[in-house]
């Protein structure tokens, strides 16, 4: 532990997945010493703008975007084995594959460079005392491990974290986690006997099947990972080898010759089936002393491939506030602390509920609103006017994936479109019956001196 | 701790409260050997239906009937000093103010002449192994004391529960907590100095001032307990003696008088500020081993005053499912006991939530609702209708206090009744247009000779 000239102030980041190592670098850049603790998990993942800005914002980005494949759209693939695509922003924009492994490596050895960055992996925490910033962590062989004096603890250790199980003692916080009856597992789609990729691999690959739904995501050694998400009974019901392969049969027809029947076998019964959760909370801080992100806020569902986006966010946000109140070079004061995070609190609290939300509405967007004619007509009606008025009108996908406008924000300009586009519909139908009234009056000479 | 003749099945209760005393009656009465471990609170209560049939279930109404002080109606002091009071029932059915201490030690007083029955008092739980049945407690010299074998562990530990934590360890659960912006301080209205009481002790009191009241229970000391209920940021504004006096002489100033002005200063600034919290999950048991009940299951605001009647109305519905699967004195196989409580929180669960929501909404009735013009229409209403028709149409507030009408089946027929009410709304304004045109048309012939 290296203290710096500027600072007596010592931040120690709990949890080294994604958002904990990346909070590393960010205070890290700060000048600031810091102690760091670690675990892992999996499923893969897209990054997008948001994401794409905080690695920015770490100055970590040069290290992570070679390693992403960009994916430009969904590559839709119905039961007759046919198939459609459809592009994410009509300007072009991609989200990216991520190796979770991959990038965490990275940033924690990014992270470790750091002069004043101590890690510390394989502890788990057992207590926090916010009020004096005493942390007790056990290690593998159950010896206590005792950090004093932290001046801010940041909790990054994940949807079921320690550190809000610890907050949630000694604060008055309103708190929810929920589960969907539905459960995932994940399967492998190797390369090809030459060596390539299965399937197109700029894109990511869903099989909509109204009621559940399987979705692929390009990894660098060109195979794919495949995730199966179904409701629980579904699963439930699929007892033998033989009750799989059928099931695949029928129901995925492409995916099962591409993946291969064996290694579907292996992998659906070996694999753990994962259930997927909604973390709500608030506030996210304790006075000035600790504040947690990621995962361990606001744990979301994966359909909208921004819980790690939103994660990264969260720092930004941060870091902004940080740089909003604090002069640069100099430890905040115990008062600035307490303002930042309260305003943290206050401003995340709302994004990372709206984002919750709509994580879950795009569960059914995936797996049957992009086969359902009202959602296309709507993509066509929001994509014609986003071209020619780009700012005024933005599909929510846009919002979400492309920029940084607050996802409370996006949600409230989502609805007013939906207005919008329900007054079209009406004028649509309005149009219609008087275009046939016209033509019904054009015609009706016609049709007397026929019938005469 | 005793073996019965007829069963090797030992009930571990966990919570010495109301709820907790109470089951562990419940479960003596089925001869099988009991653990019992305790702690305390406070608030006063209100007793209605529910409750005393579940005292009753267990044989203990003769005990606690005697101490109990029934309420007709509510009392409402206006801010000029005035009142009105409204009844409770039609039918002159009470509520009955209870004394949480009394009835506490009465119920333990039972449970412990039980052969059967072991107390522990001063141990809490530190984890449950719910899969082996074994508990790890630890008493007050931070000894462990391990209970194993367990066959049923129910915990009753109130809304803080410590077995309700171990279970969302242990369990895929749905669960939230959801604070109130407000804050409640208790104080006390002594009796007058000739020893009675300082207000009609047959009412609960009522100072309801929109956007916070205060209310008042006899006890049977001949003094009101009175419960201040505020927003944080009004409680945060009284800072100091001059403070409180003058916003209760402008707002209270009949109670003020009855407290005194120094024991109502004392009281104030004294007595801890309590928290008001929502608490809903889903499940309530692990698999045939533990189930939570009570304020552990669904802790609720104070509003409806169906907290304890709630608790106490589980254990019916649990001492009926065990009626129903088990043959009397036998003790239930590992397969009935999963029954019993897989259908214990099938049925309860919804009936919890809705008596929760109820008990929010209600806070909003008692504080502005009983003296709007609306709301005292539609009790006129349906009044009017529920003694032609005492079956088909029934007062919400009967239905939850007066009856054992499940919460969730109240809650919609009150929705059903709200449909008519506003019909009847509509009809009756209709009426008065067709009334004023029949008048105006009735009087035209006078009108155009006068004007003549």
């Amino acid at each position: 532990m290296v203290e710096t000239a500027c600072s007596n102030f010592k931040v120690v980041v709990i949890g080294g997945g994604l958002v904990g190592s990346l909070a590393t670098v960010y205070f890290a850049n700060k000048d600031i010493r810091q102690d760091k603790h670690a675990s892992g998990r999996s499923i893969n993942l897209a990054l997008s703008t948001r994401g794409i800005e905080a690695l920015k914002g770490a100055g970590v980005d040069d290290e992570i975007i070679p390693t992403l494949i960009p994916m430009k759209g969904r590559y839709i693939h119905a039961l007759d084995g046919s198939f459609n695509t459809q592009n994410y922003g009509i300007f072009g924009q991609c989200i990216n594959s991520v190796d979770r492994k991959l990038m965490n490596e990275k940033l924690l050895t990014v992270a470790e460079k750091h002069a004043l960055v101590k890690l510390n992996f394989e502890v788990g925490v057992e207590r926090c005392d916010f009020e004096s910033g005493e942390i007790t962590f056990v290690n593998n062989k159950k010896e206590k491990i005792i950090v004093s004096d932290a001046d801010l603890i940041i909790g990054a250790d994940g949807a079921f974290s320690k550190v809000r199980q610890q907050l949630l003692r000694q604060l008055t916080m309103n708190f929810s986690q929920e589960y969907i009856g539905h459960l995932y597992v994940e399967l492998n789609m190797p390369p090809t006997k030459s060596g390539d990729y299965a399937m197109d691999s700029n894109h990511l690959h869903i099989w909509p099947r109204e009621t559940f739904m399987m979705i692929a995501l390009p990894n660098l050694d060109k195979s794919f990972t495949v995730t199966l998400f179904m409701p629980k009974e579904k699963f439930a019901s699929i007892k033998t080898h033989q009750d799989l392969l059928t099931f695949f049969d029928v129901t995925f027809p492409d995916a099962v010759t591409l993946i291969g029947r064996d290694l579907l076998v292996e992998d659906y019964f070996k694999n753990p089936k994962g259930t997927l959760m909604t973390v709500k909370c608030d506030p996210y801080h304790y006075k000035n002393k600790a504040v947690i992100v990621g995962d361990a806020a606001h744990a979301m569902v994966p359909f909208y491939g921004q819980g790690m986006n939103c994660g990264f966010e969260d720092l930004i946000v941060l870091n902004e506030l940080f740089s909003e109140h604090v002069p640069s070079n100099r430890a905040p004061t115990e008062e600035e602390l307490g303002t930042i995070l309260s305003k943290y609190t206050e401003t995340r609290k709302k994004d990372a509920h709206a984002i919750c939300d709509l994580a879950k509405q795009n569960y059914i967007e995936m797996r049957s609103g992009v086969i359902n004619p009202k959602y296309l007509l709507r993509k066509k009606f929001e994509d014609f006017w986003h071209r020619r008025f780009p700012d005024l009108i933005v599909p929510l996908y846009t919002m979400v994936s492309f920029s940084r406008i607050p996802y409370s924000e996006a949600l409230q300009r989502y609805e007013k479109q939906t207005t919008w586009f329900e007054w079209y519909l009406k004028a649509r139908i309005t149009f219609k019956v008087v275009l046939a009234l016209a033509v019904a009056k054009a015609f009706m000479p016609l049709v007397k001196k026929l019938i005469q």
